[in-house]
């Protein structure tokens, strides 16, 4: 029986463009790598702090990687405890999955601890669980895009049903997180409760185009439709240079440029071959509204979680 | 220079369950048939009428097939005019696409005519010209399923964009077209014109769902978001037995059904090997509710429009 496992979990986008709450892509430019260690006391604790972070809240309601192990040895009757070190590597309150990549990794760590462990789709609910300590509900679409990899469709609601769909190859993700702040819970809660039907039928045929052009490898498609008519424009005031970088990551080549969740960061799907030219424009964007930036990079069909590391003891 | 030429096309879906306004699919279960001769004359006008019906109106205005007619040859500069003759197979006001069918046949018939005709694609504005007269702002969906067949997309508004999208093989459409009446402009008029943010997004989940299901063949997928939660619910007490024909229709194998259009038409989609259990199910529940309907039934994956005949004279 292993005695100490090491999982890691990618960043991701939410909100993926059209995808409002629904469609979420891991993005493999960052990773929280958590490692667990098993311990005869049952329950979870916090061992060491590492990585962007020096410190997290040691209680499982407040830590979303304890509180994602700890539904996994709940859900599992597990008779003994475990300590968790975590290294955080996606930066968090950025728009990048930093609470679900930790609330993931730290599940997949656990469970490869069990006797019978849980099948990596399984552990949803319980990375779920984890991430409901950031935000009340969950992001769907960050956990399970950092869990599974790739472009997720939260297909189903309940019970749950998460479908990866399939990309179009040689294209790159290009993110940056620029040093502003948007606030996830304000940025939901200035949302209008009503749309008008007309507005709902234009975003739906961008969500039909966007689906078919990923699914169907239609980079005409998915340039034509990668615009958000639906929330964008209710969130493009919390950052005044979102426009200008949009234009220059469209200019420069890129299908298109939109909020990575809900901001700060923005992210440009762009082809490979366009990838550094997309890269550069959205660079000097930030750099002319005098904002720092930091880039991301990584092929759109990129990994989710893996675990990295088992022992049978530690050392 | 051919002097006549006669073209069909089909009856279609729209509003496909998900589609509001944007997916429509054809039913090459009946066809409108459109004979255009040429004649000296510039303009249209209208020659036989048969099949359902044994009258139209004859001014363009308020024709679809006489306004689609002439939408194509104004647009050619065209220095002749056409006959046009109409043999219906559609019926009318069913929610089976019969005005659309009208004006795509004899946009189809009346540009065989021309020296440098026009692509089928390129027809498409016309046809919208022609579907105009019976309701504006027309109905895409119908328009361009019954001229391009097989699931469309209506992908764009501006310039206008309409994409095929592939469907499963192997099933089958079985479309009831019942005795009871739903007027469109009403049952458009009565619809919402604000919807709630929540509802948006668990359609947007359906749609993305079907839209995935059916360019991957993912038949479970599309099972489980065949469901309009955003229109159908407003209107289905305009057919007071929808729910038992949806309930029959499920519990017979179907992947879902809903209505055609604004109704009072009612279709399902079921795998082949289902569709004869699917139709009879259907058609009971129809009959317990004391509801003659007529069934229709053609591959999910039906043509669209096609010129039948081409004459150099007229006999």
């Amino acid at each position: 029986m292993p005695a100490k496992a090491t999982a890691s979990a990618p960043a991701s986008i939410g909100n993926v463009i059209v995808g409002f709450d629904i469609l979420g892509q891991s993005l493999d430019a960052a990773r929280d790598t958590v490692t667990a260690v098993r311990e005869d006391e049952p329950g979870v604790r916090l061992g060491e702090v590492s990585g962007l972070v020096s410190t997290l809240p040691p209680e499982a309601h407040r830590n979303t990687a304890l509180a994602a192990a700890a539904a996994v040895l709940t859900a599992s009757n597990s008779p003994f405890g475990a300590r968790l070190s975590i290294d955080k590597g996606v930066p968090m309150s950025a728009g990048m999955g930093g609470s679900a990549a930790s609330a993931v990794a730290a599940a997949v760590a656990v469970n490869a601890l069990l006797d019978d462990p849980f099948t990596l789709e399984e552990l949803f609910p319980f990375c779920l669980e984890g991430e409901r300590v950031a935000s009340d509900p969950p992001h769907w679409d960050n956990v399970m895009a950092s869990l599974i990899g790739g472009l997720v469709l939260a297909s189903r609601l309940d019970p749950i049903g998460v479908t990866s769909l399939p990309v179009p190859p040689g294209l790159t993700t290009i993110l940056f997180h620029p040093a502003a702040q948007i606030e996830t819970r304000m940025a939901r809660a200035i949302l209008m409760p009503e749309v008008p039907l007309k507005l709902v039928i234009e975003h739906s045929r961008r969500l039909a185009a966007f689906i078919a052009g990923c699914t169907t490898a239609n980079l005409a498609l998915i340039r034509d439709s990668f615009e958000d008519i639906l929330i964008e424009p209710q969130r493009a005031h919390l950052l005044p240079v979102l426009p200008a970088v949009q234009a220059a990551a469209r200019e420069a080549g890129a299908l298109g440029c939109s909020f990575s969740g809900a901001g700060p960061s923005v992210f440009a799907w762009a082809r490979n071959e366009d990838a550094d030219a997309v890269e550069e424009a959205m660079r000097w964007a930030f750099l002319d509204a005098g904002l720092a930036a930091r880039a991301y990079r990584a092929a759109l069909d990129s990994p989710g979680a893996r675990l990295e590391a088992l022992a049978e003891r530690v050392e």
